[in-house]
């Protein structure tokens, strides 16, 4: 469990006044992510308000010195992989550090100033050379709702309750948020056909999903246990894995979704740490009544205590009918992590069970977080009924899935009474028409 | 097609005797691999006889000027992905100076000798820093047998003759020929138990399978069509794709193999080029009476013509028992690529034609190629039933699936009338026990 400090206190200020005006970007975040500008080379940046700090700039500020320069200059690099190879120890450091630099008050204020970059003129990157990969499917709503419209006698598997399930997904197309996405073409099937059909997806739909990177991994051959596995968890994003249902449909059987979702996954690329989500750790939800207890390598009192978090995700859909009549986006979607049914420790542990080896900058998803209710539903399958029952927009529009022009929005962040919230800022990618 | 030139005459010798006396690496193969020696940093080197070229030191020692610079210091690096990237031309451009300085009489042969490793002497690596790995699945005598053992009444699914069906793999666990590979420890469930157990794998098995490295990749959103995807496929090796039957069964629905197959994957460490396989290039085989065509993304007049090969595969396993009693590997398999239901071309296009982007280095498996008869199954699982008919090896012991201790060794070679024999090396691989 990641200990409140000082780094938490809600009365913190920043003198980067954008930080401390509701912004997700508050000196209790203090996420890392890798920005460019003006076409240089990406590197480093922390985000405060509506700021980046330029972390190599800051490092030849002379701003990281003794023990701090090696995380600083781990962070300034051209992926974060290397930082976040450097694990929990130096990582809590240098948000000290970050957050004594950017705090109201701070003598370096001047200094630090002249390391800031509006974010408004820069491009974000995907933050980790990504080794690998892995989707997992722990949220238990979305299971079941997405069983019953595969499998309506058989919704959830015998194994559901048992293997944390997952598999492994497609590191190349990862994009950062900002990034469009166009429309896969692909062989779908319909029911009543003798053959498939190959064109555009008419099935195009979104996944909420919290993103984890992964710091330190684990030597081939040497699981990760329980009560280590948390540590291994470096950072949270948002990710969007985009799903065509129809090529997903005709395709998955035998081995799992290939071409319906390997087309473009977007992420927030903002790395929110454990640090920063300290506050919103909760209990791990009791299992219901009936439901077996995790196998003893799934199983550990401190992740039961505290592995699971309380942090709200949001989804929002913008429309070029929407836009053209200057109404606000719509939301579809209301959800929390809280409804994961295995903790990030207990996806962890699992991975690595076998001796599979998980290597720093690793990214793993955790499958669609769907509420039990339909405002909560993570993704157009769920909240149409697979597409029976249309989305009506204050536009007039109707969306049973997305269409080309479509963008959606994903956002999160932790809020509890009497703290600050931390925000994730946005995972957001457009529709463009097929080729 | 690859066209043949004087670099395939079978006629051709080389000043390094051991090419010439029936290796798998005559001077007509000319494989590339990364190695190391004596702790050095890892590099790049082409296989001869039983001899290892130093490009590097060749480099350095002026025997690539000009055009072939270039190519020949992308070969030279600590991995094969900026070489592979080059695409074609300079890969045979950089093949033809290799089979003129390494042949009989070539005035150069003093100073390339000097550049020359025993092989013994050397440690072999993963040529490349593999982005995404995918396995496929276009054995269609595996997935018929498999099939009947999962799905008794259905064993080949709808999609399969439409679909090349593949799903993603584990990048970080793919190891060089030579490492051995830990039992892995995860949930089974006997079909009559309550509920899963937790311990060592009780099925294990590797499957027999053909690796092919991407060259030139595409960029996201851009599909590779098929007249041009062979292209793509910058050379081949062997792939042992070790899977855990029992766990498998468990954990695979809804999203497919994942514990059961990431925890290990052994190759051959030299990357076999087009080049050197152009002579075993053959038509695809007629698909059999009542199967359909191939979708028009699939179907191309030269792929069908020559995309598919004639290469024999071969599995052989050596145990302790053998061992001990002086005897011979015991032959498992003896299967062919002429089995695959799809090219490769067919492959690449499939995977690409999401927009889902391929860059250079990445890896692509066949999945298991089995003959049509129980000698040239390629897995366990096949050729004992699932364990209901085990093998008798000479040694007295029996095998339904692998012990601790036993070794799996795979080999491939193109063999032609008229023609030298190509081979590919050892894939092999020991098991060890659980930790």
């Amino acid at each position: 469990m990641t200990k409140i400090d000082h780094t938490h206190d809600p009365k913190l200020k920043s003198w980067v006044e954008s930080a401390n005006d509701n912004s997700d970007f508050p000196i209790q975040n203090l996420p890392f992510g890798i920005f460019s500008y003006d076409g240089a080379r990406p590197r480093g940046g922390v985000r405060i308000g509506d700021k980046i700090l330029d972390i190599f700039a800051a490092l030849t500020a002379g701003l990281f010195a003794g023990d701090l320069f090696e995380a600083a200059e781990a962070a300034s690099q051209e992926t974060l992989n290397s930082f976040l190879a450097l694990g929990e120890g130096p990582r809590r450091a240098l948000r000290k550090r970050l957050s004594k630099l950017l705090a109201e008050g701070a003598e370096e204020a001047k200094r630090v100033a002249r390391c800031l970059h509006d974010c408004d003129n820069v491009k974000m990157h995907v933050p980790t050379r990504i080794g690998d990969y892995t989707d997992f499917y722990v949220g238990i709503h979305h299971a079941i709702n997405v069983g019953k419209l595969f499998r309506p006698d058989n919704p959830l598997l015998p194994n559901y309750k048992y293997v944390p399930i997952g598999y492994h997904g497609r590191a190349s197309s990862i994009q950062p948020s900002g990034t469009s996405i166009k429309r896969p073409m692909g062989q779908t099937k319909a029911l009543d056909a003798d053959a498939p059909w190959f064109g555009p997806t008419q099935r195009l739909d979104y996944e909420l999903e919290l993103g984890i990177w992964i710091g330190q991994g684990n030597p081939q051959g040497e699981p990760i246990s329980i009560s280590k596995a948390s540590a291994s968890a470096a950072g949270f994003c948002l990710l969007n894995d985009w799903s065509a249902r129809d090529i997903q449909a005709w395709e998955y059987q035998p081995l799992g979704p290939f071409l319906s979702k390997n087309f473009g996954s977007t992420i927030s690329p903002w790395i929110i740490t454990p640090e920063a989500l300290a506050p919103f750790q909760i209990p791990q939800p009791k299992r219901p009544p009936g439901d077996p207890e995790p196998l003893a390598y799934l199983l550990d009192e401190q992740d039961q205590q505290s592995g699971a978090f309380d942090i709200e995700l949001e989804v929002l859909l913008q429309t070029p009918g929407l836009a053209k009549q200057g109404l606000q986006p719509h939301r579809l979607s209301l959800s929390n992590t809280r409804h994961m049914y295995w903790t990030v420790a207990q996806m962890i542990a699992h991975h690595t069970v076998n001796g599979c080896n998980l290597q720093p900058g690793d990214f793993l998803g955790t499958g669609t977080i769907s509420a039990p209710d339909r405002t909560g539903f993570g993704s157009m399958l769920e909240t149409t009924e697979g597409g029976k029952h249309p989305v009506e927009l204050a536009s007039g529009e109707q969306r049973a899935f997305l269409e080309d022009g479509d963008e959606v929005i994903l956002r999160a962040r932790g809020r509890r009474d009497g703290y600050v919230t931390i925000g994730f800022g946005e995972c957001r990618a457009t529709i463009t028409p097929a080729r």
